[in-house]
């Protein structure tokens, strides 16, 4: 029941009515008997330092960030934790009760927990990358960090990929850009211990594309992991192709679980079960 | 149950732990099936500005306002209603979906309509009100724009009822200020249709207080009205003494309930159940 002692962690971003964090972050907040509530607020680009100076004076334990304000909050931390350091983007901002805003970014070590609960982890694998994004270097970057032997991005357009294979080099990692096509990704899938698809291709409505050829799956080392951060639909066409060919798959789902166990322990040094708001999330699918 | 679409109405005040207005107001919202949620804010007065100007940029849809901040809210609004105007106090700012912030002070039109609930109407009564604080201003000047015959303010300090009767005055509505003590007080009940505690005698812990004799209540008009705005303990000493003399006695909780009521209807467009609010409420204190 909420009470005037409850207290409240958001998530902001525009648009957010998409969210399920505020739902299954509750039924797992809920689960524990937790007295805090998950709340979501559409803030406009315009709006960022007023909402995020406003959600500290308001005596929030914290923002959760998502897009498009992940690199603009940085300037609005007076401090940055080594994640958000290295990335240069925040998804999570920690009031302190010493008053002070904290930023974090975790995307990449929930794809490192989401891979690891399913028995894969980075640390000295070959590992390819589809995409140039944002969410691609968040993944490389921190599969770096933790210790991946070589990092391989592919993407459409290689220019981007590169930058981000520059990045981390710089790491100490051994990285490549490579563009996407059918005989690149199946000259990489030989090789590779761990593909991960960092584009939005696959996802609702389009679900019935894929990143890649599934005739590279059935090519590829016959330990290979796939790891596909979309996961609306949960399977996606290259997960299912993925199974198919005999390979592990690991969805998406499990990366935003994560940032939100990452969230409460944060914020409120609680420990929110990840299978709790899986359960929670299937339902919130429809899946 | 919560999802990325709920809208949400904060209370803020300092202290705010005690407020029983998240439970109560959330109840209600829950039976009529509203996707809003009400929570408490604890906001330091040096916080007030940042924590207005963050809830309007986190989409709240308003804030109740509470001790300490009625006041100092007034010039961080756009717009002021004649309400809180008339009052020089706002406990209701609303977000407009035009970017505005509207001040409104509602806790005399809930002392009105807690009234009018018990079948009495303020329109050309003769109150008296005990107390010389922001309640007392509150009530008198709101009893008097809704046509009040007379209006009587007793209190201890007889130099701040003066001032309020003064305003009162300046609205054309007869008003006077007398000392409180067991002769004025019998004296002023001889002839009064409502008497109104503003003051917080009576209040747990002190609930074996009263702010007047009950010799004055014996003596007093048999169609005297007593109302209370103390609602901790819900019968407080006071009421419980005019309900043995026979006389009508309204406790302090509708204005609280009104209050809500208020804030749902300017903020979201939606009617909420007064009394659905008081059997929350009844659970809430223990009653």
């Amino acid at each position: 029941m909420i009470s005037s002692r409850t207290r409240v962690l958001a998530i902001i971003g525009d648009p957010i009515g998409h969210s399920i964090t505020p739902r299954i972050q509750n039924y797992a907040l809920q689960h524990i008997g937790a007295d805090i509530l998950n709340i979501a607020c559409l803030v406009a680009p315009s709006e960022l330092e007023a909402a995020i100076r406003g959600a500290r004076a308001l005596g929030l334990l914290g923002l959760m960030v998502t897009i498009p304000h992940k690199e603009a909050v940085l300037r609005l931390c007076d401090e940055l934790d080594d994640s958000a350091r290295l990335i240069g983007v925040a998804n999570l901002l920690h009031f302190t009760p010493q008053g002070k805003t904290i930023g974090y970014s975790s995307d990449g070590w929930a794809a490192v927990k989401s891979l690891e609960e399913e028995g894969t982890s980075v640390k000295d694998q070959r590992i390819v990358i589809l995409g140039g994004g944002g969410s691609a270097r968040s993944l490389a970057l921190t599969f770096a960090a933790h210790g991946a032997h070589e990092i391989v991005l592919l993407n459409r357009t290689v220019e981007r990929a590169r930058t981000i294979a520059e990045e981390v080099e710089a790491l100490n990692i051994p990285a490549r850009a490579e563009t996407l096509n059918a005989s690149t990704c199946r000259r990489e899938l030989v090789q590779a211990d761990i593909l991960v698809n960092a584009t939005s291709i696959g996802m609702s409505p389009q679900a019935d594309e894929s990143p890649i050829e599934p005739q590279a799956l059935k090519a590829a080392r016959p330990g290979l992991t796939v790891y596909d951060i979309v996961y609306n639909p949960l399977e996606t066409r290259l997960l299912r192709e993925t199974r198919a060919a005999g390979l592990k798959g690991v969805d998406g789902l499990g990366m935003l679980i994560y940032t939100n166990v990452f969230a409460v322990e944060k914020c409120a040094g609680l420990k929110i079960s990840a299978a709790t708001m899986r359960e929670e999330a299937l339902r919130a699918l429809g899946a």
